[in-house]
């Protein structure tokens, strides 16, 4: 491993000459590995991809999925992008990076299943650098409709594997910062189980750099002390860690549950709770917004979008039924791995 | 008419001592009379009605049609609300209203009809008071699937009608405001065939108040003078006859669509174009924003989300079909009452 020199500007570890180089070649093969597994999970369908060049600068591979057996759509995206000054949202929480010409680089993907039994899944790994301020970004979140406990432990366990192999810390922190992040305000409810969230690593000081509106993160790093400072190096082992970690954390799940029999009721519960990711996307999303700012390709930005949804005045779901269990017991932070949630 | 008595504070018209209870009364008249014409036309469904309370002061009453013969889903809310800080989205635009406790009013009403030939229609008209400082706000826009030329031009021509009767400035600016408003930047669309909009008039200075990326407001102000200044009375009697103009705006095509046949095809089209007006609603309009921000009733805030919706990837219209004229001659700016488009 190289050694990180803190450069002499400024505190941030220096990166490798060859950053962008390393990270756009692993997001680029990790698109190639995730669609590759789910084209053999699939079995029936295989992914288009349409390659686009951005005017300002940079472009990408978009792969869509449609009328599967498993997933009725699923996109996986990597994009490549730069340009002479990052757009406000992204300078408001980096002014550093202001005056600087940018790099970005990203893969991400959602599925819908179309079993309203298999749970949808979003992962999105990013890397930007602007002058000499660079950071990495992303997370990976579950969103189930009819959940299984023991799906939402394998899931969370396979996450916290991936990211026990770098720092203790990566996984609690990380996990609050998901349940924080994917947070519908104006319905009071978690976007799903959630799953592992981080924003701003740059190898510097806190782990956590979310809003911690409870104060929750503050707590726990007063707990646990800060942890050191962590290379470039560092950081991008970590990443290929955790989007290595995808498949092996979803497809048992998706495998186990693509042929449970279901009917009207179910599907319309999922075509319902669609909307709901319609509205986190749309209303909160960091990348969807930086995206729809920089000019971005929309077609590829709205990929993540369901194919079919419905949205219902006053819905709320009869008490003790699977669809109330959701709400009761899924859409809340929970500490999965502690056993205290039982099937 | 009651003379305006400029304030002795600040340079805005004085309101009349009740001027919350006149609007807030002719705005809830207004919901029961578009009601009352909705049913009449639907002949099939009525809506019903929930009223709430907002705890930090305020409330309004809520109304739903569903699976009508005409209406698939239509919301018509009032609401009339205060509190102790307008929220940050609007002091960015009014910072003289800091500081001071806020009423602000409106009916609003978004109708999603089931047949693709009957156009989905969208109002409302709002009222704030914060200190001294007052306005109006609002509008009403047509968001044709399958759009007839003649149409288009009743619904423009009674609005500008409405406009006429108090100021010949009204139609043509608010018209341009409206098409600069419901404009998707990251599709390059306007929501619809537009109406008319405007916001913050207080009876000060220029009509226009928008952001005018083009310009055009700007050079046809130059053109037209700037208008006199405007009483409180004047501009709630501008209200009130846009908020009038309503009916007799709309139900003559709804009526005149109603039975056109239609098959799949327009219907997955129609299901489609829906999914654009989940992308305004969510990421560009004000009242959904100002709503969310201020604690507001979420499911009286996104009634105006349609009941079934679809997304496609890269779907664009085959050239010379009815589709692919929505997008060339409708979705974008025109001047309908020229007659420079033909049907």
């Amino acid at each position: 491993m190289t050694a990180s020199i803190p450069s002499a500007t400024t505190s941030f570890p220096a990166p490798p000459t060859d950053s962008k180089q390393k990270v756009g070649d692993f997001l680029r093969q990790l698109q190639d590995s995730i669609c590759q597994g789910l084209e053999q999970l699939d079995s029936q369908q295989t992914f288009h991809e349409d390659s686009w060049e951005r005017p300002e600068g940079g472009g990408g591979r978009s792969r869509v999925m449609r009328d599967g057996s498993v997933f009725e759509q699923g996109g996986v995206n990597f994009s490549e992008v730069w340009g002479t000054q990052l757009p406000p949202s992204i300078l408001k929480q980096r002014p550093e990076a202001a005056g600087h010409g940018f790099y970005a680089t990203g893969t991400s993907m959602v599925l819908h299943p179309r079993n309203p039994y298999v749970p949808t899944v979003h992962l999105n790994y990013r890397y930007f650098e602007a002058g000499s301020v660079w950071w990495f970004g992303g997370g990976i979140d579950l969103t189930p409709y009819y959940p299984f406990v023991e799906d939402v432990v394998h899931f969370h366990q396979t996450l916290k594997e991936a990211c026990d192999r770098h720092h203790p810390e990566y996984y609690p922190t990380f996990k609050l910062w998901c349940d924080e992040y994917f947070y519908l305000k104006h319905r009071q409810e978690t976007r799903g189980v959630g799953g592992i969230f981080f924003d701003y690593q740059d190898g510097q000081g806190d782990l956590y750099r979310g809003p911690d509106p409870e104060g929750l993160a503050a707590q726990h790093s007063q707990q646990v002390g800060t942890p050191p400072q962590r290379s470039w190096e560092d950081l991008f082992g970590f990443v290929q860690s955790c989007g290595n970690a995808f498949l092996p954390a979803y497809v048992p799940i998706a495998q186990k549950r693509q042929n449970t029999e279901y009917g009207e009721r179910e599907r319309n519960f999922q075509l319902y709770r669609r909307g709901r990711y319609v509205e986190f996307n749309l209303v909160y999303d960091r990348g969807t917004i930086f995206g729809l700012q920089t000019n971005g390709r929309t077609e590829s930005i709205l990929m993540s979008l369901p194919p079919l949804v419905r949205w219902e005045y006053g819905y709320e779901p009869k008490p003790n039924t699977p669809e109330s269990e959701l709400y009761t017991t899924f859409l809340k932070p929970q500490d999965w791995l502690s056993g205290a949630v039982q099937p």
